[in-house]
Formats: structure tokens, C-alpha cells, sequence
């Protein structure tokens, strides 16, 4: 009972990329997933929804039974994971159960069930199944990266949120004062004139509203031109946190590589390691093979340039007649002579 | 006397986080500025604004209060900041009164008492309240960040406004002689193609003026393309400048977990000295955990490899028969053979 | 025949560029093909199209004479390509025909002699012909290093595209459920959305469609704000990818002028070889004296450096009475004068 | 005679900031000029065109004037300038007057005596005039700055403008054949469907042309996220090498400052030296007091260290009874020893 919960947890578990079984499961459920998107935006077009209605309900059906089953095995084996095995296999599963993967696990079948005793809005149970694009999380690597990236980031595009929310107020405020009684309708309050203000902002500038007064023009000139700057800041931040998390994976992966080419080849077992780390850290087989050559070269380099330098030195440390290691010649040579001539 | 007012001056300066009636009072100002802001946005909804009437004049009222309160609280204590500390009472307090916060301090509640005596523009007033906004500035560590990196590159990005103001410059110019015929209200003159121009090189072109010659077109085509680059010069800027910035304070504290670090643990005073640091700099507690794992973490494999390093060269000194100081072997060996034959 | 065959490949290749019939060639089709693009641009115009409509189609039938001629002549020779060499003449000419380029040169010409037998779609002809542009790869040393850039940054890339991709469903999902009511026909269905969410987040804004309900203009804010951060990230990958690409060019470079430096001047050979290689790295003549000049000058001041501290150490030894190789004194001395007294 | 000459050279170059007539000089055609793009940009408001005409007239007159005796004197003492002196007289004044800003100073005059003889078109003249902008180039660093930084980045700004314009054939090309039909006057023609694909693709996105085809949104969308990444690489360029060029003015700045620090203080004349160097560089005085600041501050610290080090060896060396130059013990004690024992 017991290995079969383990091999499930093994199974659903992502990573483990060598287990063709639990790969297997692994592309059904991402495929799974990605055609419960496809059918929620297919089923608002009015064409394919009525015609193909029964086969829409049938598959949504099919997919909660899945995503159930995925569910509860999840919740069943829980237990298996490291960090939760210290606790009881109650509180395991409890805890397990209020990380926010199984939240989202739980969230979009949920509605499914209630509908069977209430009446749930209909818009709001499409919205809830949307919400299964985010299982994907789960298995893309470049999400997680953006999820590390944000948390590491976070402090700094706070500030700069919080710069671009006052920028916001202040621009709509002034806008809205300067416009109000040219278009009262457009800039009817603050909050309305906070619509114009952003769409401006963000340089998207739909033109549903604009300002005509002179005022307010000069005024949505200068916060164009202000926003260039703040604005950027967010976009800059999370820019560079995202390629410096990538070059941080890539150094780990080139520091392994390096180690490995201590001993100056690669043997069948190393190649293994390697291999796996660069799945786990997401490395493309030809940047791995650039970095390994890259690496090969550069150790074939430096011992060469070591050999070289130490003939080097030892040449020249004959020619000029001193010691190759610490370059004192005549002294040596010269008390060499002194004690020569001492017993003498 | 003269410890009340100290009091008072501790308790109203920021940044001393372990007093707990000055983190209240914080607290309670930061809400209070928020609330008026938020206060003259909704005030614009007519249906609040008709409905609530008599709670806004009281919520105004109040703070108006407060603020003068707080005003002539900071006015009467500055004294006993150390800067103005050296300056007569009076020169102190004048000194303090002409600081940019102390001035903001004052404008907010000034048209009030104003708006007692003579009679003062409703919206004019609404603007300066809305300024309290600013007040804000005081407990933001991400706005006093930004003021620092801008006035840092300041020059920088006064050279590219300057670019930027010459192409705006020219390129309206260029576009009113081209469009000016075609469309004689849009472009009526210089300064209203330069609503136009400043709304394209931003990219956030509403589309209420758009150029319709062949000529306009073009020359609009060319402008755009140019200002991608000329446009997101301040941007660039000021990122690079921000993230910089905040790189600088995360090294700074670095460089004090490194000190304490030193003698290889950390122990209370100096986990308390570094919490201190923590909140000055504005650094998340998620981070400062991950600096100092990941400098002890450096420090113990530093401490490992020397170590390391010592073993292997004198195990190898000891085989290959050399010296461990200076790998100096034969001279040594046979000196001392030398010598050794000296009084035979 | 088969050093005509030879002489051919030299001719067709690019990058030798001291071969004046080579780049005579090269300069002719690169026109070639440019006039071909202009052509079926200019085409468009119903103006020319009705005027020089048989100017327009004897420059075709030239076009496709001369790419037809330049197509056999590289399938013919490309068995001396040195990639190739290993294989059979047959298998190798297969080979070449199927790499990106072959196929481009082959399908720019093909639809003319499909049209001599059946009858092909006008529009579709003309798209092909456009694919001309696409020659002009092979002469573009930007092009090449876009590419490179592209495919070293792909995984990155492909992470923001993932990212960027699960953003516009749940915004487009969001919104239309928002607006689906208000205003049926642009929010028709969620794909009808996702053209307002994709205008939206690439800040482009037509204005075409606009959220118009209070909930709908409160997601399109959120929307645009995250997107400013997410959506910029393919840019800053792309243009730090670009300019590592560029300056590791430019290091390539320096090292040559570096090693060429070594013994102080540059010679003729020398000179001719660094010209070859400036070439082959795209490198502007300006930039490569620019290199040249800092490098001899960092080099002699090294020497300089180098002269001066030499001296210095000497003198200051002399001084102080210590031996100029490493600065022991008194123990050199007293032992000097221990062993003068010795014999005493 | 010569030293007249002399002198109008000095007064009417830039850069010596110590000479005060020639500040004065400078200031008084750094307004000027700026008067005259101003009144070239007011003319063309008419309410005050039609008022002030013959005021607009007389400053023109009087403009023309002054640019005209600047242009003669800048020409007359051209000879004065150090890289034209070793030609004739003639020849320099010739080859001064084809550099590109005399050439400046001559067409924006030219019109004015032209429009004497022959009757010019009075919008081209008004554009001519305009181009007086351009001789502010030579009092601003920062535009020279960006020129410098344009010619080294030249390369990689042709090859992003390069692929920018492929992309933009191709999506022009590919949308016309997929809107024609639709939109047969929006969609014209290839050059037509340009101007769409450039506003589209600069993400300024007037609204004025917008597919409406299911193919070309599609296109649209592809279209609008591949030009994020390709539309942002100038930028990107620009904004680097902008920023290095201004870390590197910097850099030379922080340079001398080291040097003039290597006795520890600044004296009398260093800091004239230095004043200059900062003027010619662009540096603000806070910039460069922050700079010398952390130099000292460095020195001192460094200082410092070296002092508390050496202390620490000397200590260490005395306990454990070794040598403190080179760490040798155990050898030298017992040779010592060895000699002493030796007369016995």
C-alpha cells in the first residue's frame, strides 16, 4: 500500500524526467489543461458553442473527472513529500492542501460539484475554469523563474509602483481640474479623470478621451514625458532581475562543469549529472554543449599558457644566471662563492 | 520643559522603529494623508459628494487640525535636531520652517485659515489639498530613493530632455509646414503641432491629430522611428540609476554582515544592530535571511578551502623534500649539506 | 572544369572580400534583389502599376533569369563547399538544397515556372516574390548576429512569450466577461477580446475597441500596468543579448590587436590580417583605429609603469641599504658583515 | 592686427570658461539663438503674427545681423585654430567653412540675403530659419555627447534599423495583401500599408488605420509583439552606450582625482587643474565634490588598513618568533644558531 503511495507521489511529481511513466502523465495532464483553455475561449463563440454544445459539456465532464482523480491522489499522497513527512499524515495533508497549487487544484473543479446542489452563475463557474490555465504553472520552468524573480524583485517595484500611484493621483487631480468644465462628462470625477490618466501613462492612449483645453494639454504633455521615465522603472527592474536569475542559473551549471573538467574529460557518469542538472535548471542542450566546449577550451588554454610560462621563466633564469624560483642570483652565487672561498 | 520637547521631536522623527508611540503616531499620520487624499478624489463623485457633504467639511475640518497640530509640534522641536542644533532657537526654527517638507506642511492647511478672511478659488483650494499627498514623501523610504537617484543623474537626463527638446522642436515645425494646409485647424500653428509631436514620440498617440499629406505621413514615419531611441534615453536612465542605487544599499548591508560575521556567529547585540541597518535601508527580512545564509555559507567554504590549501602544500612539501614557506628545496638541502660538511 | 567550378564557389561566397569580381557580384545582386522588393512595392501603386506595367514584367522575367542562373550555379558548386566535401557530389548538392537558404532561392523563383502550367493565385505570387527580401540575409552581417542573438537567448525568449501568452488569455477571459454585455459586438467572444487585449498590452492602443463598463476600464488599468513590466521583457533580453553579442565582437578584436602588439609595432602582415579580420567581426574602420590607438597606448604605459616602479624599488633599496629583489636588510648585512668578521 | 585676431578667436571659442568676455559673448548668442527659434515658432500663432509683424521683422533684421558679423568673425579667425594652422590662410578658411557647423551658420543667413535678389518660398525660408536650433549643438556637452555616442554605436544602430526596416516591408507587405480587399482605400497600396505598420509597430498606434480582416488582426498581433522586442533594440543601444559614455567622462574625472590624492591633499593648484577638467568634461560641482569625497574617504581607509596589517604581521611575527619580511622562522634562527655555534 505504502510503495504503490509512493510511486504515485513519484509519478506526479515534476522533475523526475528519467521516469518515462511519470512523463507520460505529465504531457496528458499539461495537454489536458491546455484544451480546457482552448474550449472556454472556444465556447464563447457562438458558431462552435451552439453547434458543438454537447460535445463541450461532454468534455468538461471528462476533464473534472481527471482533474478530481489528480486531486485527491495529490492530497493522498502528500505524505511522501520531504518537507512534509515530520508532520502526521492528517496534518501533512491538511497542510499540503492549503498550498496555493492545491488551492488552484481545488478551486476549478469546486464549482463543478456545487452546481449540482445550488445555482452557481454561469459566468463566474467560466471564469473559475479559467482559472486551470494556472495549473500550467506547475510545469513550466520560466513561470517559476518569473514567480522567484517578482519575490526577489518585489521591494523595488513596490517603490516603483508606489511612485506611478502617486504619479497617478496627481496627474488625474490636476487633469481633472483642468478639463472638468470643457468635457464634464469624460472628466466627470477623479476616478474618471484616473481612466485617461492611465491609458495615457502607459503610452497605450486609446483616444477615447483627450483633453482639449489648452491647460490640460500642456499638462498631458508633461505627464507623457514624466511617465517615459517612471514608468520604465517596473518594466527595467523586473527586466534585469529576469536575465540576471538566467545567467545565475547558467553560472551554477558552468560551475559544475567546471569541476567535472578537473580531471580534464567527461565519463559516462559525470555526462548523467550533468544532464540532470541541466534539466533541472533548464538549460538548452546547445547552450550546455557551448558552455562545455567553452569550458574545455579554456582549461586547455590556461594549462598550456601554464606550461609556457614556467619554461619561460626557466629559460630566462639560465640565461641570467639565477635561481628559476625566487629570481636571487648574485647573492646566492655569491656567497656560494664566499663559502667556497671561506675554507679556503 | 526641554524633555517634553525632546520627546516630542523623537517622537515625530522617522526611523527610530523601535519606539512604539512614535510607530503609532506614524501609523496614524500616513492613514490620515491617505484618507484626505482619498477624501478629495471621492469628494469629486457628485453622488458622494451631495450625499456625505457634511462629512467631508467635518473629516477637512479634523485634519486640518491635526496637521497644524503636527505643524507647529515639528516647528517648536525642531530645535533639537542636531543640524539646526548650533543655530540660535529662533534662527533654528526658521531654518526649519524653510525646508521643502516644512513648506508642504504649511500649504496644505494654509488656504484654510485663508479661506476664513478672504475668499479663496474652490478648485485652487482643492489642488493645494491635494498636495498633501506629498506628505507622504516623509515615510517612503522608495520616494526619498528616487529623489536621490534623480538628483544623482540629474545631468544625464537634463542632456537627453534636452535632445529630446530639440526634436520636439523641429520635428512640430517640419509637420506644421507640411500639414498646415491640409488640416488648418490641427495644425493652426507651431505650438499646436507640438501637441501633436510630443503625443507621438511618447508613442502614446491618442489619434485626435494625425498627419493626412503623403509629406506629413513621412515625416511623422521618420520621428517615430527616431524617438524610439531618443525617447527611451531617460528612461534607461533613471532605471539603471534606480536599480544601481538600490544595488548599493543591499552591498552596504553586505559589508556590515560580513564585520559581524567576522568571528564566524552572530550574537544578540549584533543581530539587533543588524535589524537596525535592515529597516534604514529599507531591505525585506526575506533578504536580509538570504544575504546572511549566503554569506555564511561563503565564509565557512572560504574557511574550508584554506585550510584545504595549507594541508595539500605541506603534504606535498613534506614529499617532494621542500620547504613549506617558499618551495625553495635543493639551495636549502644543500647549504645545509654544505654546512653540515663545513666542520668536517 | 572543376577549377571553374572552384572559382565559381569563390565568387558566390561571401566574405572575401579582397576578391574585387566577388564583391562586384555581391553588389549586383544585393541591388538586384533590393530593386526586386521595391518592385512588387511599387507594383501596388495603381499610378505606376497601369502605366509601366510592361517595364514591371520584363523586370520580373529578368529577375527571375538571373536568380534562376544564381540558383544552379550554387547547387553546382556547392559540392566545394568544405562542409560538404565529405559526401558524394549528389548527396552533397541534396544536402545544400535543403539548408534555409537554398530553399529561400529556390521558392522566390518558383512559382513563376508553376505559373507556365497551371494557374497560381496572383496575391499568393506576389507574396512569394516578397520572400526575396529575405536574400538579403546572406549579405547582412546584422542580420546573421539577430539570428545568433535569437537563438542564444531563445529559452528566454520563449519564457517571456510563455508568460506573456497565459497573461493575454486571463486578460482577454477577464475582460470579456466584463464587457460581453455592454458591448456585444467588439466583445463578441473571447478571441474578439484578445485582439483588444494584444492591441492593449503592446501599448499600440488603436482605439477601436474600449472597455466601456467601470469593471472593464478597472481591469484594462490593472492589464496595462502589468504589462508594462512583463511585455518589455523580450525587449530586454533581446537588447542585452544584442549588445553582448556585439561587444564580445569587439573583444574578439582587441585581443588579435592585442597579440599583434605584443613586440610594440604592427607590421604590413600584420596590418593585412587585422584588416581580414575586422571584416569578417562587421567592425567599422573608426572603431578598429579607435581600438588600435587605446591598446598601443595602454600598452606603453605599462611599459612606462612597469620602467618606473623597476627604478623606484631599486632606488629605495639603494637608500635604505636592502637588496632590491625582496627587501631584506638587516639580516643580508649583519650576515654579510658576520661572515667579514668570521675569517677576522 | 594678429592679436585682435588672436583675441576673437579666444572670445568666440568654447570651452574657456575663466575668460569672461567670451562667457559673455557665448550667453548673449545662447539667448539669442533661443529668441529666434521662440519667435520663429510664435509667428506662426496668428493673433500674434498679425499684432507684432513688424516687431517679428525687426528681430529677424537684427538676427541676421549678428549671425552674419559671427559667421565673418568665426571664418576671419579660423586660421587661429590649431589643426588648420599648418595650411595657407586661405586654405583654412576654406576648410573651416565646409565643417559642418560653419556650414550651419551659413544656411540659416543665406535665405535672408537670397530673398533680396529672387523671391524664395517664405515657408522654406521659415524652415531654413528654423535650422538656427542646430548652433546651440555647439554650447551643449550633451548633444555632442549623443553625437559621440551615436558614431560609436553606429554599427549596431544600422543593423537594428536594418532588420526593423525588413520587418517593416514584410508586415506592410503581408497585411496589404490581407486588407486590400477589405479596406481598399486604407489599404491602397504596399507604401500605403506602410504608414500602418510603422505607427503600429512604433506602438504608437494612432487608430486612424486598423485591420479589420480576421487575417490581418492575426498579422497585426504577431506583428505588434515581435516589434516589442526588435522596435526596442536602438533604444536599448542608445541608452547603454549613452550611459557608459557618460560612467566613462566619470571615470576620467575620478582618475585625476586619484593622482592629484596621491600625497593626500588637494592644494591651491591642483584644484584649478581640476576645476577645469570638470568644466570640460560636464560634471556638476556636487558630482565632483561627492567623487573627491569618496576618493579621500578611500585613501584614508586604505591607509589605514595597510598600517593596521603591516601591525598585525609584525605582531604575529614576534610571537610565533619569525621574520616579518618573508615569514621564514625555524631556518633562519637555527642557521643563526648553527653559524653561532660554528667559531666555537
Amino acid at each position: 500500500m505504502i510503495s504503490i503511495r509512493k510511486r504515485t507521489f513519484e509519478i506526479l511529481d515534476i522533475g523526475k524526467k528519467q521516469d518515462r511513466l511519470s512523463r507520460v502523465i505529465d504531457i496528458f495532464l499539461v495537454v489536458l489543461i491546455s484544451l480546457n483553455v482552448l474550449s472556454v475561449i472556444l465556447e464563447t463563440l457562438p458558431a462552435l458553442s451552439d453547434r458543438y454544445h454537447g460535445y463541450f459539456q461532454a468534455f468538461e465532464l471528462f476533464s473534472v473527472l481527471i482533474f478530481t482523480v489528480e486531486y485527491l491522489a495529490r492530497v493522498w499522497c502528500s505524505v511522501e513529500d520531504d518537507e512534509l513527512k515530520r508532520h502526521s499524515p492528517l496534518m501533512a495533508r491538511i497542510r499540503y492542501m492549503l498550498t496555493p497549487m492545491a488551492l488552484i487544484d481545488l478551486i476549478v473543479i469546486l464549482p463543478f460539484y456545487l452546481s449540482m446542489f445550488v445555482t452557481v452563475d454561469l459566468r463566474f463557474m467560466r471564469v473559475l475554469r479559467l482559472l486551470r490555465v494556472f495549473k500550467l504553472t506547475r510545469y513550466s520552468s520560466s513561470m517559476t523563474l518569473l514567480l522567484q524573480v517578482l519575490q526577489r524583485e518585489s521591494r523595488s517595484i513596490a517603490a516603483a509602483m508606489f511612485v506611478l500611484f502617486m504619479l497617478i493621483i496627481v496627474a488625474s487631480s490636476l487633469t481633472y481640474f483642468a478639463e472638468h468644465d470643457a468635457q464634464p462628462e469624460a472628466f466627470s470625477s477623479i476616478p474618471a479623470a484616473m481612466w485617461w490618466a492611465i491609458i495615457t501613462m502607459t503610452t497605450i492612449g486609446y483616444g477615447d478621451v483627450v483633453p482639449v483645453t489648452v491647460m490640460g494639454k500642456i499638462l498631458a504633455a508633461i505627464i507623457g514625458i514624466m511617465s517615459l521615465g517612471i514608468v520604465a522603472l517596473p518594466a527595467g527592474l523586473l527586466a534585469s532581475g529576469f536575465s540576471e536569475a538566467l545567467r545565475q542559473r547558467r553560472r551554477t551549471y558552468e560551475k559544475m562543469v567546471d569541476q567535472v573538467l578537473q580531471d580534464g574529460y567527461v565519463d559516462d557518469y559525470e555526462q548523467k549529472a550533468l544532464n540532470q542538472m541541466r534539466e533541472s535548471l533548464g538549460i538548452t542542450q546547445e547552450e550546455a554543449a557551448h558552455i562545455l566546449h567553452t569550458n574545455q577550451t579554456r582549461k586547455q588554454e590556461q594549462d598550456l599558457e601554464r606550461d609556457l610560462q614556467t619554461l619561460r621563466r626557466e629559460m630566462e633564469a639560465v640565461k641570467e644566471d639565477r635561481c628559476p624560483h625566487c629570481n636571487h642570483t648574485v647573492h646566492w652565487l655569491e656567497r656560494r662563492k664566499d663559502r667556497n672561498e671561506d675554507p679556503e
